[in-house]
């Protein structure tokens, strides 16, 4: 079922085939020698990274991207030095290929395993973030996947030397260096064409903004793993703590803004609105915080003297990745739950409460990603959830849900054993 | 990430939905009894169903549809009291719902679990085989989802009929109707409306043939779990036990030939050839198999006083579902491992060897759902495996790979709980 696309990416891909032929094959030990020579070298040629790096950043900034962006771009000896380090963890992590999922021997006497192998060939689409050129081929290369990395033009001098120097290591270490490749990034083709590589890549993972993600999901033939949008809702219960709902709810708006498991949304029971609000509104606009909110959190802004923006159903629906937040009232944990419904993007859903009846209602309602019991929503990552690693966070419900590691870039495969039982 | 589709199948799922939200929320005890109550209104009232499956029958035979077709479409009171008993059996699985996959506490005290949750709205796209109907109901409900059942549409009055029934059965056990609904049959545009219900319809499942699941891969914007095209290939090793190789040829190719799981292709080390094809190229034939083969086998056939048909590149990569073969001699295991990697569907590939490392060697090469090693692989089969159930066998490597059980139907969500926990 091998769909055809352009001779470029089907020539990577048949290269990644090869490639990951051999990493399917290739022993924990060999896949950990790899990544630390992939780690030293990115330190040991970090000045090569950086000349390539400021030619990306200089274009950048004469294009007139916005400063945001043109950090994210920049690498220095301390970004590189974090990118190596992310190497090292890899390879100090457990192999998940080979892993035993499921075992047992039938009554006929077959002896049945199901065993995580790698999925194939991984294609990563992503935006203008050169460490996750380095971060993304060190898991698929420790999860046994040749990777086929498609970054944003305006770092395609970055990336180029980046997986330069990852696919001299890998070859030192005897290890095909196809397993890391670059697409290229000149034009939108490359994106089309990898989402329509059927048969030659196994997943796609889309990873950047609403946009990128929704354009891959909808237009790809090659199984993807959505990843990342999160409109995430606060919901202050009837029975909450209230000094802990605006400890989490100030962590988890305005600790990292533009990140997707920062809080979007909140809402409040209207038996503690005001008693909330009072305190909530003064605290968020000391924080920066722009709310926008429906007429009952207009009105207790006007009591708490703070101007709050009336919201509409677009800010309702907002992910702000800024520091903004939409906000309302509901009369019931029902209707806080039927707003999530309505609103949300299946992220991340947060609940604070002390009563277990209204915990377990929330949690068993609510149908996202991950749902959270009195914790800040900044705690949904891979590194936070002990994964060791993240390739990022699933918001779909097909193979990985919430933040996937290396065992999430697996797939298994039954290996059934007999003495030549027939049926 | 909602896309339009007719308003038909979109009201159809949003009141799957509904359906869905409570079936999510309910106790084991609950769905067992509407499991429960939906075999023995099956077995009550199987004069009806059998009325409106006579008035199919008729059709077909009257629209020239082959035989074997027609008798997949028919259905007796032995046949209607065969999916009761399959109803009951799904009542008696463990339920997949709220198992906690994955545990643990974090250092800084969060409680983290994975616990197994229903996808929410499944559909399903099958071909003329009304039993289909209900084990799909059955496992859906049992898994907590809501099904969309769309049929064929020589099917129609037989799938309305047990759709009815079981409609009956499950609001009599005060479950949600709208669990289980029939998609119209009567036009192509129902299942293109299906591929495109995204937001709407949480996994699409194509069982049938090679074309429906080709059409519905590539054309749907709903996450698609793929299954069944089977070309499976059996590698009679160099250290092979001939009399067992052969036991398990003639049961892989000839105990049930229309099955994904039959064999379609063997790949036979030239050092055995000889003594191999000439007790096999008589038993064949004796069974009533046509071989397709290399120079070689038609050679070794000459010798056997058996005729063989010369093999093209269309008959190794057929899936014939019928009793022909194609055969073909190879110079290695690595010459199996590389035909098979040309021409397999990923299904199920078997190798018949007492060497040890050729077994460590073939199920590691390999790359496919299931690998058997001295066992036919007409086992391939969620029963057979112990699941007790089968929505069917995944070729492809996202979400779910070989037979599908229940846990399958199943998606996770992370809960987090804390005491206030901030980042």
């Amino acid at each position: 079922m091998t769909t055809s696309c352009s001779s470029e990416v089907a020539a990577l891909a048949a290269r990644a085939r090869e490639a990951a032929t051999v990493l399917a094959g290739a022993h924990r030990s060999a896949k950990d020698a790899a990544l630390l020579r992939m780690a030293d070298a990115l330190t040991g040629r970090t000045r090569e990274i950086e000349t390539a790096n400021a030619a990306d950043v200089a274009a950048a900034r004469a294009a007139g991207i916005p400063a945001a962006i043109v950090d994210r771009l920049s690498l220095d000896g301390a970004r590189v030095a974090a990118m190596a380090a992310g190497l090292r963890q890899a390879a100090a992590l457990p192999d998940p290929v080979g892993e035993v999922v499921r075992g047992s021997t039938l009554a006929n006497g077959l002896e049945l395993r199901q065993v995580r192998v790698p999925f194939g060939v991984v294609a990563i689409v992503y935006e203008a973030r050169p460490n996750v050129t380095a971060d993304a081929a060190g898991l698929c290369l420790k999860s046994g996947n040749a990777v086929l990395l498609r970054g944003s033009s305006s770092a395609a001098r970055s990336n180029a030397a980046i997986v330069a120097v990852l696919r001299d290591a890998v070859a030192a270490a005897g290890l095909p260096p196809d397993a890391v490749q670059l697409v290229d990034a000149s034009s939108r083709d490359s994106v089309r064409d990898l989402m329509t590589a059927r048969g030659l890549v196994d997943v796609l993972i889309p990873r950047g903004g609403a946009d990128l993600i929704r354009s891959v999901v909808e237009g790809s033939t090659v199984p993807v793993i959505e990843t990342g949008v999160g409109n995430c809702h606060l919901y202050v219960d009837a029975d909450a703590d209230l000094p802990t709902a605006l400890s989490i709810l100030l962590n988890a708006k305005t600790s990292r803004p533009s990140v997707c498991n920062a809080v979007e949304s909140l809402l409040v029971h209207e038996r503690v609105a005001g008693d909330f609000l009072s305190t909530a509104l003064p605290a968020l606009r000391a924080a920066g915080v722009t709310v926008h909110g429906s007429p009952e959190v207009v009105l207790a802004g006007k009591t708490a003297g703070v101007d709050v923006v009336e919201a509409t159903d677009e800010d309702h629906a907002a992910e702000y990745l800024s520091l903004d937040l939409s906000a309302r009232t509901v009369s019931s944990l029902d209707e806080a739950v039927a707003h999530i419904r309505r609103f949300g993007t299946g992220h991340s859903e947060t609940i604070v409460t002390s009563s277990q009846p209204a915990a377990r209602a929330f949690t068993s309602a609510v149908d996202a990603a991950v749902v959270l019991v009195n914790a800040s929503s900044r705690f949904v990552d891979g590194g936070e959830f002990g994964f060791g690693a993240e390739i990022g966070i699933s918001t779909q419900k097909l193979h990985a849900r919430g933040p996937m590691g290396l065992a999430e870039l697996t797939s298994t495969k039954y290996v059934v054993t007999g003495e030549g039982q027939v049926r």
